[in-house]
């Protein structure tokens, strides 16, 4: 059972755990400063097939095939997988994960869905839908500059506020608590509301999220009396370098000082002196990488012991912003312990 | 908690309760056989706004308000909405429900989005994440030709296979079994894998989704053991009517003789012989207006005591399509009983 202790914010009485994660990054990612953390650094940019969009969903289907592998578990025992990205229609999880014949729920949070996939699949878990449940994701600098901004051959102009789209995967194998004595808890969940303060830049996604991103923290805090100093890490999903500034004023301004314990999955991702990525990476598989590379090994070796990780997502679409309408974002937040 | 029956099928010892509903649906549709039943029929297209996908939005917001007034709840009162439809980024409902500030879980499962937000927001309730949580979906003809098909101007020539997306929506408020004695009580669910048996005519959907709708009910029907007369209406989302002839055949080829209670959504909300949509409606909306409008209203009065509601959905994307691929189909399963 849930104990709810404010709207939309639960914990686990007996929490989930996640047993296996893995990571699949493209070239620049291996460029970055994370280089090491992944599992594997692909140079192919087609990951071996015709077009971007099947190079996406042979991603997401190589990094889930990696995490149960990593398990000894294979797909046939997963009662379900929560699965999102960010192309139209999501089919970078449809078509990856097609083949796998995994009982799935659709989920689309924008680069948010690393921590809805985590969210959900730890609530199907604990609820007893079976053994083992999975969260993956992804997102594909190609699939993603073409969908969102310009065709890839037009070399349109980037500005300084712009992030990167980082051709990135990150899959977590879930497994309910009863006989599991190994794996990282998901402790608790904070669902996000969307927060819009008027941001129309699509340029600018990291000022668009960062309110979010400030309203589930802070009500995650609130909810469970506890302070940021009371974590290692408040993790954020691809606010960038700009976004992430202005999080930590918007949490201080309700008396939460998170800069000590702050890290952005965007911000971290990239060198921006050497890697010409501006203001960070985003892209749903930017956060989801950089938890199941970088900060999910260092909570299984003991390294870090809580954290929160809170993947922010941009809703908006290029329909919605041609119509002129401003960028809505949401946050949703998973609390992670290794005790 | 939930009873595991297999695989991705579960029933709910405490069952959720949805207690309340509510169904709007624009001029075609309430000129169709089923007119009756709808809360609202809209006859301005534009529901009041300048752009289709600003009308889709405001459709969403007032379904999910007429649904919440119904039962003398507000959006405050909501632990969580489970909601997702078929535009791109699914801004239908986040510029649907942006302004109502309701924690939120975006879902894809394209039309198959009303039994993929009933299943979860049940599991949500049953969990005690709160009283109450609840589900909505839309879809609009004119956000949807424009996206999947042509520029509405065009007036392209649509084939007999084809489906007619229709302008609807529909929404259900979820409560907590401890306490609520009225209401229709959601049993059992299945959560649907994809199939697909390389369809590539994106023109003829039913026969891509009819696999998954039969693998779906099938693996209902095996693991509670019961048979199709247990069920007063065997529902499927918008197979049409070509798509219907499909599903009972491939059940049947399973040894389950559907016909005598099979119903679909699609093919029930239009007369084809007065309404040129050829094989019948589609769209997330379709379905979730006539499970709101129709069957719902039948198990509350206790005209009808069991259902079975299985909405499919069509995971393909234009460009997916363009690169020739074919078109995998999804179904989830919701059970709903009134005692």
């Amino acid at each position: 059972m849930l104990r709810p202790l404010s709207r939309a914010v639960f914990q686990y009485q007996s929490p989930p755990r996640i047993i296996s994660y893995a990571s699949i990054v493209g070239e620049k990612e291996g460029e970055g400063p994370l280089a090491a953390c992944f599992d594997q650094i692909e140079t192919d940019p087609h990951f071996g097939q015709k077009t971007w969009e099947q190079a996406e969903s042979m991603m997401q289907r190589r990094t889930i095939s990696l995490a149960l592998d990593k398990s000894n578990l294979t797909e046939n025992d997963l009662a379900c997988v929560c699965a999102g990205d960010l192309m139209n229609q999501c089919i970078g999880s449809t078509y990856g994960l097609l083949p796998l014949r995994i009982p799935m729920l659709g989920i689309y949070g924008a680069c948010s869905t690393m921590a809805e996939g985590i969210l959900t699949a730890s609530l199907l878990a604990e609820s007893g839908v079976g053994e083992y449940t999975a969260a993956v994701t992804s997102s594909h600098f190609s699939t993603a500059e073409r969908q969102f901004r310009f065709p890839l051959a037009y070399g349109g102009q980037r500005p300084p506020t712009a992030q990167w789209t980082c051709t990135a995967s990150g899959a977590v194998i879930l497994a309910q608590s009863d006989g599991v004595s190994h794996g990282v808890e998901v402790c608790g969940c904070c669902i996000g509301t969307m927060q819009d303060l008027g941001v129309t830049d699509a340029n600018n996604m990291g000022a668009a999220m960062a309110p979010a991103a400030a309203d589930t923290i802070v009500r995650y805090l609130q909810a469970t009396g506890t302070q940021p100093s009371s974590f290692d890490a408040i993790i954020t999903g691809d606010l960038g370098l700009i976004g992430s500034e202005l999080l930590c004023d918007l949490v201080m301004k309700q008396g939460y000082d998170i800069a000590p314990v702050h890290h952005d999955c965007g911000a971290m991702m990239f060198d921006p002196k050497t890697q010409d990525t501006h203001a960070g990476g985003s892209g749903c598989g930017c956060s989801a990488s950089v938890l199941c590379g970088y900060f999910l090994p260092k909570l299984e070796n003991k390294t870090i012991r809580r954290i929160l990780f809170t993947a922010t997502g941009a809703l908006m679409s290029p329909t919605a912003s041609q119509q002129g309408e401003s960028i809505p974002g949401i946050a949703h937040l998973v609390h992670l312990e290794s005790r």
